[in-house]
């Protein structure tokens, strides 16, 4: 960056300072991807950041301090600029595709391929049985068992998922919710098994039932057992598991359900201050778990709004937790987020257009500075994907990454006069949602009274009437179509799969010590029925003693009770 | 926009001086393309344009003088945000597919094709010999005709080429150079046929010769007399075909040839500087003929260094037009471009992924502010485009268009300090190439003395050397590769064509008024021989008299003399 006389401004003061302190001692303990990182001439060397510095003439001190109070710089206070310093200068973001379909083993094999592809993190889709805590075998299981994601009953599953995977060194995602802390004590005791530290796993588990009532509808329990699960799970891996997410707080599937980009900021929010809440009202220090909350955002198509998006919640949670929790560690105040692109602006006309949709979306991802990316497949409006079009929608990734430059300088956006109004006007209008849900006794009461909901359905109804009409042009559907319909291959899941895993079942049943299984689940429902015994080390238990997911939530619910809508404890 | 108490500033006065006197004038007389533009949600109104006003507290005199000098407003010089003021909120950029193989009533039938599906410009892509000026049954011709575009020997082809195109109403780019002048006679002998003024005549003719020489190599005569054509085209058209182009100014190929995107830049606008000059010293005022000049530029790889490039041209045109040149008119001082995505960035391998590469470089086209738009094709690396393919191609900036809501804020990335700090940049660095092409007499003979073209070669073998070391990485290439080499359809131009092209033009040769030819030809050599006959208004009476391409140019060549490189005059 050219030398300036400005050497008496504030700002480059702090940011001198921000290169000594915060960014020379990351740079130096990682090295970035390359020496020089220069455009696509080499004459042009560009640095790792950009500040109002670059304007001739001395900035105002007034808007210097506004600089600093709104964006500040990287890896500082208030992270809008992102959580690192140097961001994907040191390490790309986690290209991380979701994927999960018919039994541990074809699971197992198609995350085997991903690996080759290139993909550095992955991210496991289960069957609808398994979301709800069901077993393979159950009456509620059949004809579903494999369909959506892949089918985990037991211990033995979760080996042959996880086979050959170095659990050590690639960060395992699960998308599961109500049933979380079973599947994690599976992967625990997988990693025990195969001699890697607890203290060493790396992974997320969703667990973020808030947005289950919401929108997704994957629930087991009421919403007090539900959350006393949630906060027993971060107790305990704040001690055990510490490098693990234990929640990845998510605003995608209220996107999907329609909601707005300033709704998903402001809802997914207002449940993160739920879980924070209820965690220290259960006696948990802040600072001792909040590392470990991660969020999950939706990439949308409004390209520009959506990378404001991203930035504005990250500053908004930084304050929320420094200012409202008291948080003290930086580490506390860190919105670190994944991202997929937004499934529902697919399209099954002209499925080679998503190709289009989806490289726009992961753009804005990465500009506005995810820490992983899920790009959805082409044919994802039609079935499973395939692997052709699960290598398409990873390339674009790689494309993104390595030919397009977007991760050389860190919030490449940042001072753009839009792009920062834009940003202010989400957090404004978020902050003024979750004022709201304040006022109405947070989160868990606002879902329970159906404001969110009601919220997002009147959102979905207006896009559904703009497009109908449409004002709202969808490219190939009310708009540009063509007569092609040619449906691609298309992924289908073997019925063999329900067959063979009862069968496993059944083999497991009449092997294992079934004495010890009783023993052990007695021991989770007399826990389960004092308010504060801990979960998680039981949940261990079981699992290696080969108590099926089914036998564990039975137990459970035979405690918890379930939850239907309406039906709030 | 949020009313703020900053009245008393000067930048505030200037904008809304801009909002009265440049803005409401465009948005009064044509309706913008909606009465309100929001993001995905209706609570979030975007304003035409974002500035320093939207920070918090005064900007210093100094940095608002410092923002009017380098950025100004849309529509306003120095035009680095955008040569209109509203930009795509009142009209998309001309969605323009390069299309033409085969006989001109296939090119035709594409064109059609084409229109149904959305297009809003026509690219006439032309074969080899007609680019070089030979008829199809020339012996030069045999094996080429109708191969990389149509084959027009004769005002007959050319009408068969338009016929049910409305030429008062689509603009037609011809990708046509040192026979510009010929084409253009046959388009304006069609409009007067069909009853369309000459004057409402709106397209392009490239007949850019300079790049010719430099980078793509369809040239027939020497440097004097091409720049001779090009300087009577310009005369001609600013009495008679004042809505055309008459010149797309071309860094595309420089690019393509391997030139980095300062180098596109500088070259680009020094080849501009030669024409205009070498116009002015024929005796044209510059406003006069100003306004018909337009630019053509790639879309590269390195997202956000497009977007600056795009930007830092039209400042720097912008300056040279009014300050080297003394242009008083504004519309003279406006550098309006077409862009085309980069060919050579698509690859053979997995074709698939040039869906994706093409979709970032349009991007960084829409945000850069074009003018017209050029989507390659995922095919393109392997043969003439197929219907498919231009479909998806065509989806793509349709996509951009009505979905990712990128045309409704202009020039949304201004103000970013990493695109500001590389707008500076790149115009600094090109203006040193200027300067240096400036000293060895302007860039005729900068490209007489190989300058030009070593410079490119350059850095064409430094990418080179980085593609080969796997430095640079091109996925599917050298990195992320597949098995999978599954060729798509291929479309294969009528090996036919040729034999009807040379039947077609033996019937005309045969029907025609020969002593009629012959005396128009005579009377064009007799032009051509005199320094400053004007030649236009002769090449019309001659295509209108059925004279054909080739009997054209070789009356032209017996006087210009052929262009063999390192043969200067």
């Amino acid at each position: 960056m050219a030398e300036t006389a400005k050497t008496h401004n504030k700002l480059a003061a702090l940011k001198r300072a921000w290169q000594d302190e915060t960014l020379a001692p990351v740079t130096k303990r990682f090295p970035e991807r390359r020496k020089r990182f220069t455009t696509s001439s080499d004459t042009i060397e560009v640095a790792t950041v950009y500040t109002p510095e670059e304007w001739p003439g001395d900035p105002d001190p007034a808007q210097a301090a506004a600089y600093m109070e709104k964006l500040g710089l990287p890896g500082d206070y208030p992270f809008t600029r992102g959580v690192q310093p140097n961001l994907y200068r040191g390490r790309l973001w986690t290209m991380r595709q979701y994927a999960g379909f018919g039994s541990a083993s074809e699971s197992n094999q198609r995350y085997h391929y991903l690996i080759a592809q290139g993909q550095t993190g992955l991210s496991v889709a289960f069957d609808l049985p398994t979301q709800i805590g069901y077993d393979a075998d159950h009456d509620f299981a059949l004809g579903e068992v494999g369909k959506v994601g892949v089918s985990i009953s037991s211990l033995a599953d979760m080996r042959t998922l996880l086979a050959g995977i170095p659990l050590d060194k690639v960060s395992i995602s699960m998308t599961i919710n109500a049933p979380a802390a079973v599947l994690l004590a599976m992967v625990i005791a997988v990693a025990k098994e195969t001699g890697v530290p607890v203290s060493q796993l790396r992974g997320t588990v969703q667990n973020d039932i808030l947005k289950e009532y919401i929108a997704r509808g994957t629930y087991i329990f009421p919403p007090g057992p539900s959350m006393r699960l949630i906060t027993d799970l971060f107790r305990f891996c704040a001690a055990e598991v510490p490098k693990w997410n234990t929640i990845s707080i998510s605003g995608y599937h209220m996107r999907e359900a329609g909601s707005t980009a300033v709704q998903e900021v402001a809802f997914t929010l207002a449940n993160a201050i739920e879980y924070v809440q209820q965690a220290i009202d259960a006696g948990l220090d802040v600072d001792r778990f909040a590392d470990q909350l991660s969020f999950f955002f939706n990439a949308h198509n409004n390209f520009l709004e959506e990378v404001a998006k991203f930035r504005a919640a990250r500053r908004l949670w930084a304050k929320i937790m420094r200012e409202r929790f008291g948080a003290q560690k930086a580490e506390s105040w860190r919105l670190r987020f994944h991202t997929q692109t937004g499934g529902s602006t697919l399209t099954a006309q002209q499925p080679d257009n998503n190709v289009v949709r989806v490289t726009v979306q992961a753009l804005s991802a990465v500009l506005g500075g995810t820490q992983s990316l899920h790009t959805n497949s082409r044919d994802e409006a039609l079935a499973l994907p395939t692997e052709k079009a699960v290598e398409i929608a990873l390339r674009t990734q790689q494309i993104l990454a390595y030919e397009n430059g977007v991760g050389d300088v860190v919030d490449p956006l940042g001072g753009s006069y839009y792009i920062e109004w834009l940003t202010d006007e989400i957090e404004r209008q978020a902050q003024a949602y979750i004022d709201r849900i304040d006022g109405m006794g947070g989160a868990l009461r606002a879902v329970e009274e159906g404001f969110v909901q009601r919220e997002i359905q009147e959102a979905a109804y207006q896009t559904q009437r703009a497009i109908e009409s449409a004002e709202q042009v969808v490219v190939g559907v009310n708009r540009f179509q063509s007569d092609e319909t040619a449906i691609p291959d298309l992924l289908r899941v073997d019925e063999r799969v329900q067959t063979a895993q009862v069968e496993a079942l059944a083999r497991l049943r009449a092997a294992r010590d079934n004495g010890a299984v009783q023993a052990i689940l007695a021991r989770i429902g007399q826990a389960a029925s004092q308010p504060d015994a801990p979960l998680m080390p039981l949940l261990v238990e079981a699992v290696e003693a080969e108590a099926t997911l089914g036998e564990i939530c039975d137990t459970l619910r035979g405690v918890f009770g379930e939850y239907a809508p309406g039906n709030w404890v």
